[in-house]
């Protein structure tokens, strides 16, 4: 099996969802913190959870804290791409961050594993997780600028700029509390973000632009 | 000492916030579990920080689960409290709404641990927690029913109704990243969830019927 990489062979064939055995240990470990904790969780629980010798999985990962925060990178990664092309196309402010709200409730609602639940660990105060703190801060201050400028140009409450990003991450609460985000959340969010800021335009355009922007997008990753 | 209960001697002198041992183990088990994590703090570990004896600390309470029930009961009994105290005094929906979100961020902001933070451990889906979980949701229902009220008052979108609940648990997530609220947390928060749900009246009104209700039942409760 050429896709092992340098791991030892596996002890069975693959049960968990993943191309690789990379993919498949981080659904392995996605599923063990959300479900029974990050501090719960050992290493050796998620090799056995796909079907895997523990020294295999340390091919691919030193650390349990490695895991974590491949899969929480993951989480901000996306959307800090988007915020940063939707900035180099131009155009309003109030579509760029539309559609940013949008594709990011959509991501946080989508995953198999609802992982924003891990954001508030005690666990990611350490070193070991200073970029993933830095690229979630420089997310937010993404979020921040374009609802200042939407703010500005509507003539909204000049604090409500953090609210966006905050909208946009309580998906993460709803989730956990319901089981499953509702299928309009995206858009149930993205309306609120924005009328906090004072915007009360057309929502139907804002809309139509965003799901046009964002086929584009997926059409483009694949 | 009197207020020692059934517990043997102390140790020591109380070196924790708290007019009792009760309130001593509860400032040391909130402060653990927010600063340390729920699984990797154990009774003897909190016994240790209150400076008591493990044994006295069972006289109180029973598992370190029972700890985490009573810190988690007191985030939602005082609005749940206020919010049936509000429906009765009658009045507009929304000023009902308004004065409910800023109490409850105002105390979510305010508490020495973080401990909101603590509402999205898996630990909490066992049966221990139900009771918590029942009366988180009761709350969470209070604030769609005056928010659809406000929603129908005010022509907003009636899909936004979940919005108010998670602008005000969102303190919870800023006061994480930022290591407090801003001082005008409370108001930013109820501000921006009235507009979620279309309002655009008299924000200064609000303010000021809330600052006189609160003030009012700050002084009933002393």
């Amino acid at each position: 099996m050429s896709s092992e990489g340098r791991g030892r062979p596996r002890l069975e064939k693959p049960r968990r969802p993943g191309r690789t055995p990379r993919d498949e240990i981080l659904d392995a470990a996605a599923e063990l913190f959300t479900e029974h904790g990050y501090a719960n969780t050992s290493t050796r629980r998620i090799a056995d959870a796909v079907g895997m010798r523990q020294a295999s999985l340390y091919h691919h990962f030193a650390t349990k804290d490695d895991i974590l925060d491949a899969l929480l990178a993951g989480t901000v990664e996306a959307p800090l791409q988007l915020a940063t092309e939707l900035v180099a196309e131009g155009g309003p402010a109030v579509n760029q961050l539309y559609t940013l709200m949008v594709s990011d409730v959509a991501q946080l609602c989508r995953g198999t594993w609802n992982l924003g639940a891990l954001y508030l660990l005690p666990e990611l105060r350490v070193d070991r997780f200073a970029q993933f703190r830095r690229r979630r801060a420089e997310l937010r201050e993404r979020y921040r600028a374009l609802a200042a400028a939407v703010i500005a140009e509507y003539g909204g409450p000049a604090d409500a700029d953090d609210l966006p990003f905050r909208l946009v991450e309580s998906a993460i609460n709803r989730r956990s509390d319901d089981g499953a985000c509702p299928p309009e959340q995206p858009w149930i969010s993205a309306d609120g973000a924005l009328r906090t800021l004072g915007y009360d335009g057309d929502f139907g355009a804002l809309r139509a632009a965003a799901e046009t922007r964002l086929a584009l997008h997926a059409a483009v990753a694949t």
